[in-house]
């Protein structure tokens, strides 16, 4: 019989693909192929990157004896070949890592034999084998591929498939970050958006300004010295995913204060710091003083050679006006100077800042309120993140800008519980928690039909805020929801044949892939009783 | 100085007593004690629960370097005496724990010499311990004890402060029950109300049966032997904690029909189980069979002697009439005799089982709904657990009945986590997430003020039911919110002064509780940015 011949009998049942997040197209077998220890083997020039990546996954693989809970009565999978190796190879040898970062790849397993999955890049190699390594499971004493021949052909929908981290609020061990970039690859997420410092704390070492973390680290067991963040951003690459860092001003920096009470308006005004602030402490970069362009200009000089990323966060998010029209210096420069009024001198700021990091030859990440709650105009290459309004989606493709979402109302993973003010017992300003199907259900291009505007849509990020979150917390709070996410944004909302994939169609395949997880060290949370995970469709609303 | 003079000094800063849960009396002085490796001994005839407890303290104070968040920058505290050790006494050494048992001490700790522990019995001596391991805090490279002389007397306003902790949705690590007994421990807890089976799985051995665990038990590593929940069982009264199986009849039982299908009615009627049972899968005893009768009473026969305690639960929530009245069984039956309905049979039924339950000497306690939503009269000395409505406390206490609280809107901690239903992002029923002020802020005595009415409230109980909580999140989900309850069910809520304590009060003191449990390998959750854990009232709504 044919391949092709055997693919069209099953090409109906694409849930035995219990890859996560799914291919964009597959096809697949009758067959079952016996694994013993597996062996991976490149082919050609590859790169650091790949013989990492293989190492790592032939550990997990070769460690790893899964079975997926709905296959928890199978039995012993007959087998009618046996595979050889998997033979890795790539076209480009290219390590560097950015926007345009091809990740596709073509993987092919038969009944028997050596299996082989070729890529354009190293990245795409390192998504083929995650792939791979999610259609091995435990087949009694050994292992088994069901359902061979395998052939995929994958490649990422959006570009922009991260997460936004917050070392601020609360400290974050490296082991803790690694940990989650060890998730983040499990899923195919490829951006780490740290939120590395706050009103909060400023954990990351400065050499400019060595009193920044000396006065705004928790601790000097709790930051991150040049040499830390050197590791995270290598450890990150080697699994694919790039570390954009994020310096937000001119709000968000009460911390600065400490070190630098000079360049400081509304420094933690109390007990009504809601007046100048989201959340208390308050305090802003004085927007008046040019020191204040000077000395942020400094620290982007200082971090854009840090952080290798192509592109660099400006935040500009929650940015208050009060804090500044009853700052003294600033009431004192619109005196002297008739037309300018804190509309003006934050647009001026912007403006200064932002050329600024245009000389150091970064691309410009910001907050949707850059562009739309301030009288600044983003540079066009400017990468704007979203997370109010559904519509400034919308808004901002059209006026011709990239953006990415992490809609507060879809994926802001830290919502939903609860205030966390001390004398306060009511709900959280970003209510209702949001569920991993609410998460799954999100589509950041809806209502966008023009191609042109489709495709600036880059993608995606869950936000985990960490106000309420530290390690001790953190792997169920991103999983499996951030996983949830990360196929919307590497599959897309769609199967090839256009079907929109419902929550109840995806359930099984997502237990699957959060019982991986925990199997390889992550604290994903239970979605269901383990009831409900081995019967499908048994805990549906009628 | 006389000491009462140094503590009428600093009565009015109560503050600085940072134990939790608070105690109900307490005396404070000025000086500062301090303590190298921490020695407790035992005075005349003592008991192998209360040198257990000794061994297990003197571990955790001297490998504890301990300082609350608040603490951050105090400085080396001058000491002016020398803690040489703690004694430790008990009155009687009966090791006998339940309802009655008294868990008072009264702990000395002089500016220099020796401390004492005194109590009634050796459960008291435990809650002691735990008080004096809070005292101890780490100073430099050494420890003290802050604002001695230190007088307490101490006893809990209620005998019952439990934790409902599910193990049928989902299944739990004998490691993480005890991990779970050690958390109650450090907070006074008492009670570990396991709602051992439920719908989804049976997983403890029964001997009776065997084919409950067998056919019931998610996998033969998913179960509890004899030797487990004796285990268990000890483990708990160790620390001072009472252990109360729930055997939930007649709803609830869906995993009962796995093993015995004639004993059954309606079971896992899909996909409208809704009209069957609150969650799936549906499946309720047949209470028009006496076979199930029989069934349940031997259950009881051999459970009341694996659990050893006084109490033994029922269950009785959440009982469907639909899946009666459409049951062939019960409609054969009520044709048969004229005057019964499925009301009269459902009374009937428990009075049978209850009855018999009597006949084994232990105490009833089953949920409200047996008194409030049957025509079945519990007997006198039944606890009821109320959960619905606040109004169930009054209406239970004024026809005499016991009752312990958990108050799903104020105590169910697995609440605000969204539905679970796989096609369906809507809320949880019981939104939203129930934040530790809210819990903390729960008065179960509210408008309650007949004395005699007062003395039947037994205390109350968190939940933490497992539909979407496995041990991958249990210890977060838990605490530090347990211990809000925790406190407000040993020190009420309010002061002996009669000021009822408020949130911002005693945020302080729960963040150092929070810390020193994460310190002791329990992951409880933030409560807020460090920052807001540094400084006091800084994080306060206006």
């Amino acid at each position: 019989m044919k391949l092709s011949a055997i693919i069209g009998l099953v090409a109906a049942i694409p849930s035995a693909m219990a890859v996560w997040p799914i291919p964009a197209t597959f096809e697949q077998g009758t067959s079952n192929t016996q694994t013993y220890w597996v062996n991976i083997e490149t082919q050609g020039r590859t790169s650091a990157i790949v013989n990492g990546a293989v190492n790592r996954y032939r550990d997990i693989i070769n460690k790893e004896n899964y079975l997926a809970p709905v296959d928890y009565n199978r039995g012993i999978l007959k087998t009618s070949g046996t595979l050889q190796s998997l033979v890795v190879s790539v076209e480009s040898t290219d390590e560097s890592l950015g926007i345009d970062t091809d990740e596709s790849y073509t993987l092919d397993v038969p009944v028997n034999g050596k299996a082989t999955l070729k890529a354009k890049g190293p990245y795409g190699a390192l998504r083929g084998l995650e792939t791979f390594s999610q259609l091995v499971t435990s087949n009694g004493n050994s292992k088994a591929i069901a359902n061979t021949p395998i052939h995929i052909q994958d490649a990422p929908l959006y570009t922009h498939r991260g997460l936004l981290f917050d070392t601020a609020r609360n400290y974050y061990s490296l082991a803790s970050i690694k940990r989650t970039l060890d998730a983040m690859s499990y899923n195919k997420m490829n951006v780490f958006h740290w939120h590395i410092v706050d009103a909060q704390s400023w954990p990351v070492e400065s050499r400019t300004f060595p009193e920044l973390q000396k006065k705004g680290a928790y601790g000097t067991d709790q930051m991150y010295s040049y040499n830390d963040v050197q590791q995270i951003i290598q450890y990150a690459k080697e699994r694919g995913i790039r570390v954009i860092p994020e310096f937000d001003v001119p709000g968000h920096t009460y911390i600065v204060g400490q070190s630098h009470p000079e360049l400081m308006s509304c420094v933690n005004k109390q007990p009504n710091w809601d007046k100048y602030a989201a959340e208390p402490p308050s305090g802003q970069l004085n927007i008046a003083k040019p020191e204040t362009v000077t000395f942020t200009n400094k620290l982007v000089d200082e971090y854009t050679k840090l952080f290798t990323d192509e592109v660099f966060h400006l935040g500009g998010d929650e940015v208050n006006r009060n804090c500044w029209s009853e700052d003294p210096d600033v009431i004192a420069y619109l005196a002297a100077h008739p037309g300018e009024d804190v509309e003006s001198l934050l647009a001026s700021w912007y403006a200064k800042v932002h050329d600024h990091l245009e000389t150091t030859g970064k691309t410009a990440y910001t907050w949707e309120e850059t562009l739309f709650h301030s009288e600044y105009v983003p540079k066009n290459n400017t990468i704007l993140q979203v997370w109010i309004d559904q519509a400034s989606v919308q808004q901002a493709v059209s006026k011709g800008y990239r953006i990415v979402s992490s809609s507060y109302d879809s994926l802001y993973l830290d919502c939903g519980h609860g205030a966390w003010l001390s004398n306060w017992d009511g709900n959280s300003w970003c209510d209702p928690f949001k569920t991993w199907m609410h998460v799954y259900n999100y589509d950041v291009a809806a209502n966008i039909t023009d191609p042109a505007q489709k495709k600036l849509i880059l993608g995606t990020e869950v936000a985990a805020w960490s106000e309420q979150i530290d390690e001790t917390v953190i792997d169920p709070k991103l999983w499996p929801r951030a996983a949830a996410m990360a196929e919307t944004a590497w599959s897309g909302k769609a199967d090839a044949s256009g079907h929109v994939r419902t929550t109840a169609e995806v359930a099984t395949r997502l237990h699957e892939q959060r019982f991986r997880m925990v199997g390889r060290g992550i604290n994903a949370e239970p979605m269901q009783p383990l009831w409900c995970a081995r019967n499908p469709g048994a805990c549906n609303l009628p």
